[in-house]
């Protein structure tokens, strides 16, 4: 129960960003709306059809929708007075991102599929909705570039599946170990900026 | 079957829109095409898949896929010879979106969700194939801006799900009156340059 | 047995194209691996998602993630000792194109679809995953520029789905002739630069 509460505060977070990258671009409400949607619900979407769970989770769960809603237009209202710190944004983004990644992988694992796959759809769950919602501001995924984003990702998931193959822990503890580590991973590399090696290609040489 | 017709139309414009886009960015003939089929059929594709509909609309009638073949071949004649109006194509465009919006909640209500997934549903098969289009051009897409599009879409597929719910009227009616009303708003947007208060956020300020 | 092994050659030649696309963005080693495992299995994905194929390939059969996986840390590796000379790449994308268009309708023919609609999933599984490569680049997608590149997927589909109405021939000589008709187009239009008429419209004048 606890778990929904979390997954919700990450759909709250990402929706945030999703109508905050609508408002960089000068796009209305209901365009931010639709951004916010996307950004918000995106990744569990695309998780859901690969695995063929249905009805899709916000389908069954009106609450998602509602959530988005809200959030949207309380950032629409507040914006107007007050900025939101880019720093507090960027922890926040993080917490969704441990919170989808983990859920996700575990959703998959609930379905059935092999650990491999399960660690794929939990990074997927984590990075998809913020990739589209880059790539409709025309700007090449942050989540691609040099800062430890996928990583992170794939690091939560993998640990949750491979806790899961074991006995000795309860679920909670497994979930929140795993969160754990994609969200410290995450804020060590903003706060030390970290970052794996680039995988540089000369433009004129391949 | 008036409205199967009114369909079928949609598909066209969108196919039209979807074809001279690819020709604005000097895409070959068959890159036209499959530009012209995303355009034209992407929104239903998703709606379906989300609403776990099987076979895909397009699968079970051929008819939208000829229909796309058809017009991306007629446009691609045609440009040759005489330039379509611009003015022309916004109209046609919004005449496609009050029919996809419409129609694409009155699908999602057959499908049994709830009235808010129909309305969500509506609007993403009225936007989501010229999402796409702009994608591929590597343009923010226009309905996101500020110009009452995603808006309209919305406002029918509301109106659509609420009249749904009354036994007053006859389906027909139900249709005419929800697809009207995004036509009338995203008319009267284009005509008197109508928007939404914008989102904005200053770019350094968040 | 042989198409198989085809299959996943196709797979690595186009997990190489997208890792090597990561690379020119300056992403890092799991943000290649992201855009490695969309642009070689983003395709088929699609193609079983609307197909309603459960499950998706890469579920039923681990091979191509860990075929993925592999070829992404082995460009990572010879990157920084050798440049991959772009002619060999372009043919090997010619290639793994043939095989996934013939392949893609195969699969779609399998799962009883007309033979109109097998035509356009194996352009799509052809297509698909080097357009969404190209989208997470922020570049045009290739494929649908002047290159005669939907076209040489497209000819292979619809020779494939003709041969296979006939009893004449082998499975294997059909599949053998359709994907050499993919090839030799997209290789003849590479070496003397074949196009298809240029769909050319003025910016300002439609």
């Amino acid at each position: 129960m606890l778990f929904y509460y979390f997954d919700l505060a990450g759909v709250i977070v990402f929706a945030i960003t999703g109508s905050l990258a609508a408002g960089k671009k000068h796009m209305d409400l209901f365009g931010a709306l639709v951004l916010a949607l996307v950004t918000a619900l995106g990744g569990g979407t695309i998780r859901d059809l690969i695995l063929d769970r249905t009805p899709i989770f916000w389908i069954s769960d009106l609450t998602y929708i509602y959530v988005v809603v809200v959030a949207t237009f309380i950032v629409f209202l507040v914006k107007r007075y007050a900025a939101i710190p880019r720093k507090t944004l960027i922890y926040a983004d993080a917490f969704g991102l441990a919170i989808f990644s983990v859920l996700g992988a575990q959703i998959a694992l609930q379905q059935g599929v092999p650990g491999l796959v399960a660690i794929i759809m939990g990074m997927l769950t984590g990075v998809a909705g913020g990739m589209i919602r880059d790539l409709f501001r025309i700007e090449i995924p942050l989540i691609l570039q040099h800062e430890i984003y996928a990583t992170a990702a794939l690091a939560g998931a993998s640990v949750y599946v491979v806790l899961s193959e074991l006995t000795v822990f309860d679920e909670p503890v497994k979930l929140i170990v795993a969160a754990s580590i994609t969200l410290v991973l995450r804020l060590a590399a903003i706060k030390w900026n970290l970052s794996l090696p680039v995988f540089s290609v000369d433009e004129n040489n391949h």
